[in-house]
């Protein structure tokens, strides 16, 4: 019994290897601050609890249809239109099983083997797979640190081939937290469709940002694909609920995937994210928000003062990637040492792709509280000191 | 803006243009009785609720590690070893959204694009959409209505083919509610590998059997894959969990292809299966097996009075398989008919293959009340009277 081909040529993520010796060095009884994960370290809402906990309390544990209750929806529809000025029709909206199921959704929709997909390099590892999965071709559109590895429209129609029918981009991005003006989306947008493609925009950090209002691609253009999650502005990863937002002729099609490939996103978690959009838990999450956005500074500060510098304003999710070529030539060599000496887990640059200069750089989280942030600086400083 | 050809092939299932036309009637105030849902009527159980409750009142609403918690995969274990007396390390369990996650992960981690898999005629539509989601080649096994459309280790290898690489098998099986003996389960897989292949076991509807125990394949051998569900046995549909039982050197490739496409299944769904498997859940949901059991004997005594021939003995699940060819030659027709002037729903052989002779063929499912058993009964009497 052998592997596929696609299981096989699966790298293991690189930051797998520095957790277990973290997990490792914690039975040992270490305190290692975690600046590696992508994860809110905030509870789901209170609120949003309690809409789930009525809502199955009261039986509605079944399936709902296959591209999520009509009421959410329409309430995805309406916050588009209330926090982002874009008009969405329901219909367009598919409410997946995280945004992992809308990426895959969106893919399988649209590629056909050999096709190819442009993603960012530096991105987020796991969309290789899910081009690779439905046969396609990931197409490396490699991004210049001149340009803070911000994607700018000439780029893209440069990096577009033959075969590209897909652009891929994020915003606010993963790792480097950079977020593209509207103009320079909707250009993007633009440039894809007269290529005879798409674009398809990575919106799960939604609400995250700093430097500048919230926005979505979809207040400009409805000639993009974008996938959204109620994961981390929302706070409900565990939930595993995410939606797309398409073009309408492709909606027919979008829902018989769905139907075939999950039958149904998770109802209880539909019923909370109905509350999720709510103003009672909209208040509690723009509190989180204003929280991250101090530990951001905080963060900004000290990496500073360490002379440690970051890529781009970071301006939204909750990533600063940060290039420690002054003190290493290799940054997952640099991610293990630091661990070992100053316990403190990052992610390597190698996690985010080849094709830039990974070594260069670490993705650090500001998902732990500002306080933990403080000592993971002191330390750092300590380490930096004794190279 | 085109359609992958993936996309563009998908059927849509025959009996949503039925629903529809339900929907449409009960929207005018007729009573329909659907005897067409493929999922119990029954509510998650209290103490699973209950646990799901607790887990998200103590935050746990973050990401698990992607196979699942090891907790849960240690409980599935325990309870393949004192339900099933089959021995399957915790290792060797993968914790999947739903069981359309754990095919997946089984179809993407084993079939190249070109490779074959049989695929039983009668069966379930989507398991074509998964196969054809990896580029590989739905290869149909058309069952024989005289042996009631029941697998043998002879018919399999004399379907098996030079490009076969799976074999995919339900017991209980959907639509005809077949279960295979052991002995049969043991020599399909033998089959399948010694011809460099492997046998799928899909078990979803376990635990739902009334003519024999309820089994598991994994207590006669370790060389297959089984897919299974907390949804139909549990009661736990909308909360889209199931799992994955591999070979061992699968399972590295399996948790890969996990992390990536998934992150993980819910959080607080797996809580919840936790207290599933115990025997506080297991005595409610050994009360509504009985209750199945007692509407089975209903309809099969019903449709035995109207001389409807069920196929088979009806094992498992809650489906009957039944001929309606003394009354149509085109059971979609019927469906239809029988809708409009009984208000009953019921699936049409259509959408479980087009290689049987499925125009003879209607699914029924005991997913509701005894009483509207009897009601349909006596509505389909009075129907078929006026033919």
């Amino acid at each position: 019994m052998t592997l596929s081909h696609f299981a096989s040529q699966i790298p293991p993520f690189h930051v797998m290897a520095l957790l277990e010796r973290a997990q490792q060095l914690e039975g040992q009884g270490r305190d290692v601050i975690h600046l590696e994960v992508g994860e809110p370290d905030f509870e789901t809402p209170g609120p949003v609890l309690d809409a789930i906990h009525d809502a199955m309390s009261h039986g509605k544990t079944g399936y709902t249809p296959a591209a999520g209750l009509p009421a959410l929806r329409e309430a995805i529809a309406a916050d588009y239109r209330n926090r982002f000025a874009a008009e969405v029709s329901p219909e367009r909206i598919v409410v997946t099983p995280g945004a992992s199921g809308a990426l895959q959704l969106a893919l399988a929709a649209l590629i056909n083997p050999g096709d190819g997909v442009l993603l960012c390099d530096p991105g987020y590892p796991c969309n290789r797979q899910f081009v690779r999965l439905v046969g396609g071709e990931p197409q490396p559109l490699v991004l210049d640190a001149q340009d803070h590895f911000s994607l700018s429209p000439q780029a893209l129609l440069e990096a577009w081939q033959p075969s590209t029918r897909v652009a891929m981009v994020a915003s606010p991005d993963n790792p480097t937290g950079n977020m593209l003006s509207l103009d320079t989306l909707q250009a993007l947008a633009a440039g894809a469709c007269e290529q005879g493609g798409i674009l398809l925009v990575d919106e799960i950090y939604q609400g995250l940002c700093y430097t500048q209002p919230a926005a979505s691609v979809l207040s400009r253009t409805d000639q993009v694909v974008v996938i959204n999650s109620f994961s981390k502005y929302f706070c409900m990863t565990g939930w595993r609920l995410g939606w797309l937002v398409a073009p309408e002729p492709l909606v027919p099609a979008l829902e018989r995937l769905a139907q075939n490939l999950f039958l149904a996103p998770s109802t209880p978690a539909q019923y909370g994210a109905l509350t999720a959009l709510e103003e009672s838990s909209l208040t509690i999450l723009e509190q989180r928000h204003q929280l991250l956005a101090r530990r951001r500074q905080c963060l900004l500060n000290g990496l500073a003062h360490l002379k440690l510098p970051v890529v781009s304003r970071a301006d939204g999710a909750f990533y600063v990637y940060v290039d420690v070529s002054a003190h290493t030539d290799d940054s997952f060599a640099f991610c293990a040492d630091l661990l070992e000496k100053a316990h403190i887990a990052m992610t390597p640059g190698l996690d985010f792709g080849e094709g830039h200069d990974h070594r260069r750089y670490v993705r650090l989280a500001y998902t732990c509280s500002e306080s933990r942030l403080v000592e993971a600086l002191h330390r750092l400083e300590t380490y930096l000191e004794s190279l």
